[in-house]
């Protein structure tokens, strides 16, 4: 595909999603966002791709929607807007791969949405996140979906009402980052931790990918009785007969995939 | 309105809840209760009024319910008592303005709740927390509702089992506040949190707060899918029009509501 | 009752249930998940205990399902066995006594799901922490369940893709355990934890612990419904009333149970 707003780079195993308007700090335009959805479909389907890194070119990792959009739109270029951005952040959760933000500069808005929404999350120790939408009287309604769900009620409340930043620490403590590093270790700490993944089944990791989102959204009763079935099916896979055998033979696994 | 256990004092845009039984540690007495539901009643309905803070009078924030009519009563009078309760407690939730705690000496019990039940909190240094009902083989039920869903499962079954108290580092690292400063500081963060919100409009803080709350009881799918609607919505609001057109015009907008 | 892969010693109100495969790194066998699900079961019924402690005996914790056992297995046996296995841990959550998992060495999958699901845990500060199904292509699915509702999202999928083990210093901050002390102070720091809880009345812990694990699974709302008849009607028990007078006379409780 030839994509004007994303760049999408494979390497190996792993795929480099690259938000690509640095002039205009990454700005989630509708067809930035289509573009993306479109990527991401793709990469899905890509059965050498094991995990997906999102980053985004130029000084800053997004800071959102467009506002120049936003500012001419109506009701009906609202929906259409947020409506594609929903189904790009549905995707981070939907596709196989596990999919690592790599933030550096700022996220905000729907940016700091897509850090939230994304499996894993390594940011530079300078990177800020925040939802600053009340500023303008337009609430971060949908970035404090996902917000929300990582980092607990009232940290989410002070940034969606304050519209402040926090700082790369913060969202470490918090939950919305797994490591903070300097900004110039970034790439090597992304990678890292995306070749550590990479050793492993991309039917594991994709199935284990869809019970995670599926049962955290149960009763933990109903979730364990679901984990139960599924780990029960993974057991008799060829894919874990071969983990097991590799294991109790010393030797790396080959997996049957 | 004339209050005789609590006061309410408006300064701007800000009010402030007062309890004020400071010989009784601020216990949550029912009439306390009933004027607390009826005082947030009333905020919820002044449109001058974006923030509320709710302190108390004296040494401690709230000890919690009044043991004197706990002692005294019956099934009927705990079904009035709680239910009375539950429904200021819920108030914190309905009311458009987001509710800052500032809490000095301790919050136990009910008064831990009420913490956990605000939208945001600051604490003193020397501030304590505790839910120990299980002393008195009374087990902070209700408190547990909001507690455990700010505190996380093992830090909330901790504080419900030892009913020991836990330091204001302690609530900040487990979410239950969002600062914590040196007592003589408490006015000034307070004052200071709530002038940057009521720099926002109303509007876009009141309909944030029911989003808010509504998303969080939802699966993340249908949280998204109403959360587009929300902000859909919210895009063509006046004053969503007005903010956007102030910040491009680099000037400081003037809600229109 | 006689077992041959736990033991259990009872000390007063305190049960200890040791897991006793020392040369298996205390591998969860049928046998072993078998054991435990009636040892759980007898402590529930007996009135004396107030108090279940759960550790390993040997060099770890646990190091989750035994490899043997599910290398031989198809999905029959695996059916059996994490059902099994579902059995046990749902009991750690029905007994009415609160569960501490004493924690040293290792703690892996159904090992590190074993702390997960316990109500409290105290580890030593070398204990480590994993869900390293990943690695054999055998996905920690089950131990996600209650470990993703405990440390968070961000932190449950690093773990689990990654398979890497987390230090005990992380596991408190992330709240998979509530205190870590050094190894040589582990039974004390969790007998003097036990004892604290062991001053309380059963009866108030046992349905202390019931109401938490149903009001979690509840909308905030419903949450606050269900626990307003129940703390009314503890206020109501001898419990309650023998708590609350001993509180005003200044004396120790005689629990009346």
């Amino acid at each position: 595909m030839n994509y004007k707003n994303i760049q999408v780079h494979t390497d190996g195993a792993i795929s480099t999603l690259i938000l690509n308007r640095p002039g205009k700090r990454n700005a989630l335009s509708l067809n930035t966002l289509e573009e993306m959805g479109q990527a991401l479909k793709d990469l899905a389907e890509r059965q050498e791709v094991k995990v997906v890194i999102l980053r985004g070119n130029g000084s800053v990792f997004s800071a959102g929607h467009d506002l120049k959009e936003l500012v001419e739109g109506g009701l009906k270029e609202y929906r259409k807007i947020f409506a594609t951005c929903l189904k790009a952040m549905l995707l981070l959760r939907k596709i196989p791969q596990p999919v690592i933000a790599a933030v550096h500069g700022i996220a905000t808005a729907a940016g700091c949405q897509l850090v939230a929404a994304c499996d894993l999350a390594v940011a530079t120790e300078d990177a800020r996140f925040a939802t600053p939408g009340v500023k303008i009287g337009f609430f971060c309604t949908t970035p404090m979906v996902p917000l929300s769900r990582v980092v607990g009620r009232k940290k989410a409340l002070e940034m969606l009402f304050t519209g402040e930043f926090i700082s790369a620490q913060e969202a470490l403590q918090f939950g919305l980052v797994n490591r903070v590093v300097p900004a110039e270790e970034l790439d090597e700490a992304v990678k890292d931790l995306a070749e550590r993944i990479c050793q492993f089944s991309r039917t594991v990791l994709g199935s284990g990918k869809e019970a995670f989102y599926r049962q955290i959204e149960m009763s933990e009763s109903l979730a364990y009785a679901y984990a139960t079935e599924v780990i029960s099916a993974n057991g008799v896979m060829p894919v874990a007969r071969e983990g097991m055998a590799a294991f109790l033979e010393k030797r790396r696994p080959v997996w049957p995939e």
